[in-house]
């Protein structure tokens, strides 16, 4: 059992937290009973598991650690203190794991998934997009494309607010012009939301298949985005405001979407 | 002007981050121009602006300060470096404000204002209070009734995702007890969300006027909750996940309770 927090195996699980460790091992931390179990139902690349046996009283997630080891999933042991070093929860659980990235390409995204893919553009904050992952799982849709510059899903914030959807649904990465040239060919709808559009989001039949387009917090969608959409619907807004929160715009109209099926 | 980070006037600001000074004082702080623009438009009893002429580009903003001082809004004039020990941004605008708080009391939430009221039961996430303040105003609400042990609205991070909402919205505070025996003469209809429930939210009239109920994060509505409602309203989901987000669950009904207006 591993007992510093200095230990380098440590350390490196440590480095999990910046982006770019992620981003060059292609690997992400996650914690809590709840995650790991979705982790192993969704048969999730799991490189390893990291338990605190001091920390772990579960005996459900007891019996999860067991058949993993059966599994031969390498499964580090560490103390109650070792973990907290680890962990971002204020009670943590005494299980984590360290999982491979599962990146789809837009080759993947095809016209038979789910209710509909949602892209989103420059996303910049990761507990919206761990909230849109998880109404994505509500309502049965396919995955999520990140255009342009988002954040990472991988974030420890992204799974906290997706709470184990993570793994429901499929993650593309691509840049506007690798999307937009993709998009000609790929027999979609592209259906974007915009402040300013004129059609109401109730009065449109979105048509199958479908890619939502949702622009960022900030900016929304820029012109040749809108240019690309067959159509731009509107939430109304009564009041001060000039936006929705966009994990809420995207919960309005996904599960309009759901309703017209 | 002030520079220094521990002058006595500073260090009460500063305490305001505690929940427990500002519910002792009766005060919060709001910071940026587009809260500050808010509280001004929406007449919140400003006590003081915070402005920092080092920081504090922008014309509209120092028009803003020019035109409270004439109203005799007391300005507390800061270095930049004092205004950053004040700031939770990275790119502090310079300009701040002390506000007091306003609590409407039940006696005030009656039938005839806006599309609806909100009340939430034990909402323990600022940022998802701020949000659905945020909603709140987008679909013309009236306010929201925090029932039992709530978030403080107060708290910087309900400000911040708000949007400058925080002004537009009512709020009131009480105990279960004190809601249940208010709500018994009210005139009010009470309808609450739950997973359990039988009808689907799209095919429920929802009567005016109108309470909508929304349970905790962790919890939901409780059985006396429950009981206490003309109807329950579930929002179906297809996936893993058992929930939705609290904010993006308000939002998709109070979308549906504005269409059927």
């Amino acid at each position: 059992m591993l007992t510093s927090k200095h230990n380098p195996a440590i350390k490196q699980i440590r480095a999990l937290r910046q982006r770019r460790e992620r981003e060059a091992t292609g690997l992400f931390f996650i914690e809590g009973i709840r995650n790991v179990t979705e982790a192993v139902q969704a048969q999730a690349p799991i490189e390893q598991l990291i338990v605190a046996p001091d920390l772990l009283r579960s005996q459900f997630a007891q019996d999860l650690v067991e058949q993993q080891r059966q599994q031969a999933i390498p499964i580090l042991e560490v103390s109650g203190e070792v973990f907290a070093s680890l962990s971002s929860k204020d009670g943590p659980q005494g299980l984590a794991a360290v999982v491979r990235q599962q990146w789809a390409s837009l080759a993947d995204v095809r016209p038979d998934q789910g209710l509909c893919w949602i892209a989103l553009n420059a996303i910049s904050d990761p507990g919206n997009l761990g909230t849109i992952l998880r109404t994505g799982d509500a309502v049965g849709a396919a995955g999520v494309i990140l255009l342009g510059d988002c954040t990472d899903p991988y974030d420890p914030a992204t799974g906290r607010a997706s709470m184990g959807t993570l793994f429901s649904q499929r993650l593309v990465k691509a840049t506007w012009a690798e999307f937009s040239q993709w998009f000609g060919q790929s027999g979609f709808n592209l259906v974007g939301a915009a402040d300013s559009a004129s059609s109401h989001y109730r009065d449109y039949a979105y048509p199958q298949p479908l890619i939502l387009l949702m622009g960022s917090e900030r900016e929304g969608l820029d012109a040749e985005q809108q240019a690309q959409c067959q159509a731009l619907v509107s939430i109304p807004m009564r009041g001060q405001a000039d936006s929705l929160n966009l994990a809420v715009a995207t919960g309005v109209l996904l599960y309009e979407i759901l309703a017209q099926r």
